[in-house]
């Protein structure tokens, strides 16, 4: 992929730039929430596919890297849509899951375990 | 869900805060790309199931909104997770899918269409 | 498709069909229980992938009838080869789950709802 | 889970039982083809996020049996209902798939090889 020298970092300026992507296109008919979920499904799937038969620790080879970054690109690109027409502040719904993750996962308790938060046993 | 007034609006920085968040957990140990697409098709699969026997036009129900904030934000989260560990700069990969997509679906093939970009007719 | 005048309609019969398939080809080396988990997601997304931008009540389109065959065959093919491989009796776990749904939402209570068993109200 | 001793083995039998089960709860409105095709990639996930953090090659821990022995039956049930809905006729259509597998992947071509049916070198 050709890379741009200065890309948008920003998820308000991402979905200002795929509104009017799809406005363009005609496109909100079809971006119900309800199928902009279905297709981050379909783009979630799309991703995992790639690491179908690899091992856990592979790297990432070189011939397969450029179509990872597009399937990673095309979820955000769907969670954008998705945002947007659900109303959803993804940053603010960021901060807020993060804040709840750190007390759901206390650092004492969760630190080298990959257990659920309902397991996580004391120590 | 509490809401920070100020919540980060860029990818990167994101991504720091969630790289600090693993590291202090020790978590990088299971944040294998390939185990990270896995739970990105587990996070997308529970959006969908928000809204798996709702109809297409239905606005989200108040009650079920704050649950769906969640789910976003982990979307997002496993995303931030897999492009930090898989070594993905997600806004470059995201500028170059738009550019990208913009030949694919031009708009006067793609105006009020659903089709795929294979699929589309000449007007 | 070209079709068989008897398929096979016996879980166990295509069970022992698809096993000698894999032996064939080598293929149980790859055939892990965690695998096969993986490629259920990506057949079953696939699907989804068919009914992506359609109507919830539309009918199938004749051109779209031979590929969502193919892709219901798919997951069917993984999720026995799932069942071979975890040591799974996919009919008597059938049986057994039919049983617990059926306690779950007995019929005075679940018809005509699409509510989640924990939901069912009294009526 | 308690076994029947004698578990229905046959796919038009179980779907028969299903299609009573559903008839009784009135459950055929929600059951469109679409509606079923998303409770199938709900189901997938749900299975696979019982191996999300596991090795490869790790044994199903004791305690997790029965979590998925019914995640597969879930799927199972799924494909069934999307299958009665969507007027296929599953045995057909897995014996037509295994036979086009069966030419997509020769024997001396695929043995011992994980590569998609397009990627397969000649010997």
């Amino acid at each position: 992929m050709s890379h741009d020298p200065n890309p948008l970092d920003s998820i308000h300026a991402m979905q200002e730039q795929l509104q009017k992507f799809n406005q363009e296109r005609d496109w909100d008919q079809f971006h119900s929430p309800r199928n902009l979920s279905m297709s981050l499904s379909v783009e979630a799937a799309e991703l995992l596919e790639c690491f179908l038969w690899s091992k856990d620790d592979a790297p990432i080879p070189d011939k397969k890297r450029s179509h990872i970054e597009e399937e990673a690109a095309d979820i955000l690109i769907c969670l954008l849509n998705f945002c947007s027409r659900a109303n959803i502040d993804l940053p603010s719904a960021f901060a807020a899951k993060i804040g709840k993750n750190a007390a759901k996962y206390p650092v004492d308790k969760a630190r080298g375990s990959c257990a659920k938060y309902d397991e996580l046993s004391e120590r």
